[in-house]
């Protein structure tokens, strides 16, 4: 008999398959290559070919927009939204709309062009995570946002446009919907239980096991109890922690190790598939520090089924993730 | 300059690329083709290949089960729920969770191998209405069942797994999360203003004119003032009704007319796009008749970029309604 399930956060039911239940090698992984016109804008040397950088890692010094960095951060060429500008809010009848002020930048993880999260130096990852932060805490001063979304789309079928390894950022007048729901369902725990829902999933799962991945001082990785894609993962912080720019040098090294250790995993029993990361950050308001807990979800892209959950906001995941954290757990 | 618009049932934002806005011919549309595993279990002559039907539509008679048909309807041979049970709801300490007890049937909409929406009469279409409402007329008098989706995937891309025309239903013990957050936004505007919201939507869309695809006596089509996807579409009856199976025969007629135009223009300009239709109709409770008004809403599956805005609830879409209206309003 398959199973409906809620997650307790945002309270949306998902079928999960039990019988009949899809094994990795049951998915087919789909690497379309990313066709490459010319010259890579993200490789050293090519410098001129990006807009100029906001940050750059230089450990042997070096002028801004030249080679010699580990890592750049460039505002998109392409920005989805404007930097400059008023919101400017207004309606339009029943309908209400603002002008498109945001931010949008790039975070070039490594000069090398063949590198990926998986096989880059763990340093390497350590530094995307102080770079995401000094952007979040440079951004947070910008008293027009309310919330910067960061996020990586690795190959082709997860949206990424480019295959030299990178991130994304986008600073935002709003509150994406999910991240409200997510606010929304944490608060209404909170009010009920004075605890944050986050560290109760945390100390359930840390006592079942049978979802739990990957473990090490600071962090945890889970398969989430009614997870919409199957081998969806979430990575949160052992200890409560509402904003990922509070993390302390320990924390970013040890979220560094343990991304780095399950990218591995995913890598060997998924074959290298397309995947997204989203950080789950706290928006830029008062009163949520005690409720919300900050995290990373990671989504494989697995299944080509889109329009229809997009549609209706209904899943239906072929692998429980009991199967998924367990074929996680023992790769390797 | 881009804009951010709201959604005025759901809430939520959206942002919609102004400038660089695309065009019909800037979409890679991908039509690959379904494979064909054998004989077709649809076609006529291999009705053994299905489980038994529960409907059909026989003009001139004959046994179920046996070729003659326009229309049959039949169990998913690999339903997502089992059809017997009771539910089972349970706690698993935090969680919730309850057996999968569902139905899960497919409508196939013609005898023809070779038939879509967009080639097949317009009498096939308002069958496959008839076939929906008798089974929501159907299904509705188990009173295990809260909500009935019914949606059609359309080519490969958009999930679908054999090419024989066919859509369909999934009977859940809960109601989904997108329609729960439909019925609150509506619930939101009709205790304020004792009107439904998409009535008020319609009476500016009537009158504004630039997002009207088409009309009839009793439907309008629409592009949505903040739709998430290029060529987003919504189906609307012009007169407040909140359950598709109340109605009428001229409404069916008109229903069946409106949507073989539209896809017929959607054919020619986005040159058979893989696509969703997704029926949203009232769940089976009380007390939403007056505010809740039923719609189909058609999704092209025109980009690959998938699991960011899944993970996110974000979206970014490079089309203006505006534009997509005007292109399908002009084909033809």
């Amino acid at each position: 008999m398959p199973e409906l399930r809620k997650d307790p956060v945002t309270g949306r039911w998902v079928i999960i398959s039990t019988e009949r239940a899809l094994r990795p090698s049951d998915y087919k992984i789909i690497n379309e290559e990313i066709k490459k016109d010319g010259e890579c804008p993200f490789c050293p040397g090519n410098e001129h070919m990006t807009p100029p950088e906001v940050l750059s890692y230089r450990p042997n010094g070096g002028s801004p927009n030249t080679p010699g960095w580990n890592l750049r951060v460039v505002p998109n060429k392409y920005p989805a939204l404007n930097k400059y500008g008023e919101f400017n809010r207004q309606g339009e009848g029943i309908f209400d709309k603002m002008s498109g002020v945001g931010i949008h930048e790039v975070i070039i993880e490594t000069p090398d062009h063949d590198l990926t999260l998986s096989t880059m130096p763990v340093k390497f990852i350590e530094d995307l995570f102080w770079a995401v932060r000094d952007r979040l805490v440079e951004i947070k001063k910008d008293k027009r946002f309310k919330y910067v979304m960061v996020f990586k789309n690795h190959g082709s079928l997860a949206g990424a446009s480019l295959s030299h390894s990178h991130s994304q950022l986008v600073a935002l007048p709003i509150v994406p919907k999910r991240v409200s729901e997510e606010i929304y369902g944490a608060r209404q725990h909170f009010d009920l239980k004075e605890r944050c829902i986050f560290c109760d999933i945390l100390r359930q799962e840390i006592k079942d096991g049978i979802r739990k991945i990957l473990e090490n001082r600071d962090f945890i990785a889970i398969a989430p109890y009614a997870p919409r894609f199957p081998f969806e993962t979430w990575i949160l912080p052992k200890y409560h922690s509402s904003a990922f720019e509070e993390n302390q040098v320990h924390e970013m090294e040890n979220l560094a190790s343990i991304m780095k250790d399950f990218l591995t995993k995913v890598t060997k029993i998924l074959n290298n598939p397309p995947y997204n990361l989203v950080l789950h950050n706290s928006p830029f308001v008062d009163g949520i520090k005690e409720i919300y807990h900050w995290h990373i979800e990671f989504m494989p892209t697995l299944t080509k089924v889109a329009g229809f959950e997009w549609g209706t906001g209904f899943y239906i995941n072929p692998t429980p993730p009991e199967d998924s954290a367990r074929f996680l757990r023992e790769a390797e």
